[in-house]
């Protein structure tokens, strides 16, 4: 993947990714305080399951476009793993990224058994989704030996975010449908998409002067510029989040004011939701 | 153990651990789910106590086995510390893999107490196996002192499944009876079998040519094939968990149709099960 | 920031904050303990609210305060952050410390937000709080590139408290308005607070000898002098919650005699508090 | 404290105080269970609160002690701390010893003000204990500087006993009176306890050959023999808990048959207990 394009488009998947994330857990989150009240308005049950059906495919239809991709590429290894003639390992970068997409697509296919038959319990879905972070971040530790400095830093900067969602999906398992978690590992995902771009820019940069790998300062440069991907995504998340708060209440507001009484009682558990039992 | 049987034999105990896991979970789980129902042609939990003591018994088995084995196979150190003649400590590798077992043994005897007697609380089943999988790790890790690289590659991998088996039993402590934590469980502990067949596969190959122990790329694909083991391991897992739900609906289906009804709480407490209270 | 009072300044600070949070947590904590009794003479929950928005108003303003001082102080970068002429990064340090100003003060302004608005999550406040102190902890282990022995120290010293309040202020994430977390939360600043002090009084000392930040016995001095600035900062911690305590008391006792056996449930919850529900 | 009795005087202390817990844990857990019966016969709250008093008031004492063997005795510092004719800080390591008894010393104190007045929430004799572990941990950590492979491999070994005490102290924050944490950690002190008396044989034999400092086989031995500790520390927790187990049941059994029913619900909460409620 050595190439912008190869950090971009994983960026851009996750920034989307995040972003949905982001909207998904909010609306969800205010609807179901809300749920009393505005009910005939609001998402119900039934397009919330039909909104992660919708989700889990398109995850597993780019995990497979992605292992397609790496290995049918220009330069990919087309299924072969071993050269028998030069006696080594073929192409394993391009190995470990479709181990990794592989991964993800478990996730969703899981996801999508979850949430289309009854016979799986409901955290399993969280429960994958850990162990496919988890499972990048594990490869990627392995992914730099003998690479420059800055090289270096850049990827592990990236398992922050990685392995911080792996960490919060985990709690999601025992703290599931807990606003707070979900709205942190919707920003760390953005977080992470926003970091491939950056690793594109500082090791490939499309337009001007290169990089110097080798230079301290930069890595002083980078480490901080991540702590200001980590502000942008936390600030965006809070945006959204504000912007579909206003437009839930607008619509409540129309309600007749009868049943608004219903809203003393904002944090009350909604015995419907598919999110609550574990 | 420097042989391809002395990991052969560890990784088949533990896949069939693992495999019985899978399934005693899973049956347990899906049974608990639908007591109300068909109680009559699911186990009970008379049956379960009886499993449990089955199971631990086999633990203490093989692990007193395990010990004789390594003391008095071949090249074992029968019971011998210290050689004095030559004044240094004899077989400690040996000595080491006794002290695994014994530790295993340990667990399997605790459990056995705890199941047949009302005397010892419950979720110390849970932590003792945690011990005894954190122990194994333990001294796993001091174990690879000037080995070559991808002998101690190998290695370290296992322990990624060793400590997180630990971990996952030391959640149970916590949340005995999630079926989560049970099913990774018993992957991780599948994968650990495996992963000990590929162990002896990569160090002791039975045919073909030696591996180059110190070349990196063989690092990256080891690397990477234990994200497969891992994968495979939950895909198993889960194609065994769906089998036995449909063969434990087929089962209630059979039952009169007025009692279906009860099926509408399907995660109500069981309070008659042993697994319930800490 | 290398001088004393680049030391000595946000060590001050959080000093200051550590103590007051004492104060705060204390006085909550005692008078929701007492509420069915006095709570006439006792802050209300709208004067607890008030308290929170000075609070954070506080901290927004030294923040803005922090980054224009590092940015346009004698040696700051003035926001430049590129010096094209020498083709290096500029004043990294500066900038570094203006980021973490940064992500006090988003702290600050998401808890402003929680406490005026009922639209935020109540957590939030919390997981900012971590996310702040855990940002700090991020930046200073990528600071310490190339320093001498005694100055690497010191700064490692401080992350342990540094993380330290990135841990608890996680965990009240869930386990909210426990006072334990609190009160060790409030001390953990405070060490940082008077630990600041100590690096100034190291690496700058006002009069006296310089130390010599290469000797080995100097470093085991720093960190038992870690150890003693928790334990002053745990015993201080304590006199403050038993002042409060007995002043607490002083006021109940003036309550008519009547109503002291509501005394009897000191533990019980009370459902107007602003910190109960999650 | 370089001698033989310097670490079989802490041994013996932590040993004792171990074995304390075990018998401490095991009856208030086995009576609270069987509370409803025999409570006439079996200790009440009032004699537990007492039990905590003469504890804690021992260790206070000891560490009183401790510091001042520490200062005093033949090569201490007499409490001076820099020498300034000589320029260096004074017995550093005498120095770290009192401050780590100065932290069991301020837990102890803690604990009693916990247990004699209603002032201090309950948990926070269990944090004090975490905080004390995990200085004495934290000290050790810098503890090791320059000396031999063996000499640093026995202290390491001694760190995770310490630190696991302090991570179930803090566990037994949010799970007070949890048996299986409480029997854990007494099982911890007591491996504490055992493993300084072993430092001490290792380092200090007092009759027979010195060790080979250097021998890395000696490490491999001495890393099993962390574990045969830690065995013999559970299987020895294990048979008090048993032999209370009995003794409380032969009591309950001269119980007259009428009230003997109530056992029938052993794990109901206790109310009046002190541990119950956070």
């Amino acid at each position: 993947m050595g190439s912008f394009a190869g950090h971009a488009l994983p960026g851009s998947f996750f920034l989307f990714v995040g972003l949905w994330w982001v909207i998904k857990s909010s609306l969800w989150h205010l609807t179901r305080r809300n749920k009393n009240t505005g009910s005939t308005r609001l998402p119900s049950r039934a397009s919330q399951r039909r909104l992660e059906i919708i989700e889990n495919s398109v995850i597993v239809f780019f995990s497979i476009v992605g292992i397609l991709a790496e290995q049918f590429a220009a330069n990919g290894p087309k299924l072969q793993l071993y050269d028998v003639s030069e006696n080594h390992w073929k192409d394993m970068a391009n190995w470990q990224h479709s181990t990794m997409y592989m991964f993800f697509g478990l996730a969703g296919a899981v996801s999508l058994i979850v949430h289309t038959t009854a016979a799986a319990p409901l955290p399993l879905d969280r429960l994958m989704l850990c162990l496919a972070f988890f499972n990048e971040g594990f490869l990627f530790l392995y992914h730099l030996h003998g690479r420059a400095l800055l090289d270096i830093a850049v990827h592990q900067l990236l398992l922050y975010a990685v392995f911080g969602q792996a960490l919060i999906a985990f709690l999601e398992v025992f703290y599931r449908g807990n606003v707070i978690l979900e709205l942190l590992r919707s920003a760390l995902t953005m977080v992470q998409g926003s970091w491939f771009w950056q690793i594109g820019f500082v090791l490939y940069p499309p337009s001007g002067p290169k990089w110097d790998l080798t230079d301290h300062s930069s890595v002083m440069f980078v480490v901080m510029c991540f702590s200001w991907h980590l502000m942008f995504a936390l600030v965006f998340t809070g945006l959204i989040y504000g912007a579909i708060c206003s437009v839930v209440r607008a619509r409540l507001k129309r309600t007749p004011p009868m049943e608004m009484g219903l809203l003393s009682k904002p944090r009350e558990r909604d015995q419907e939701s598919e999110d609550e039992v574990f």
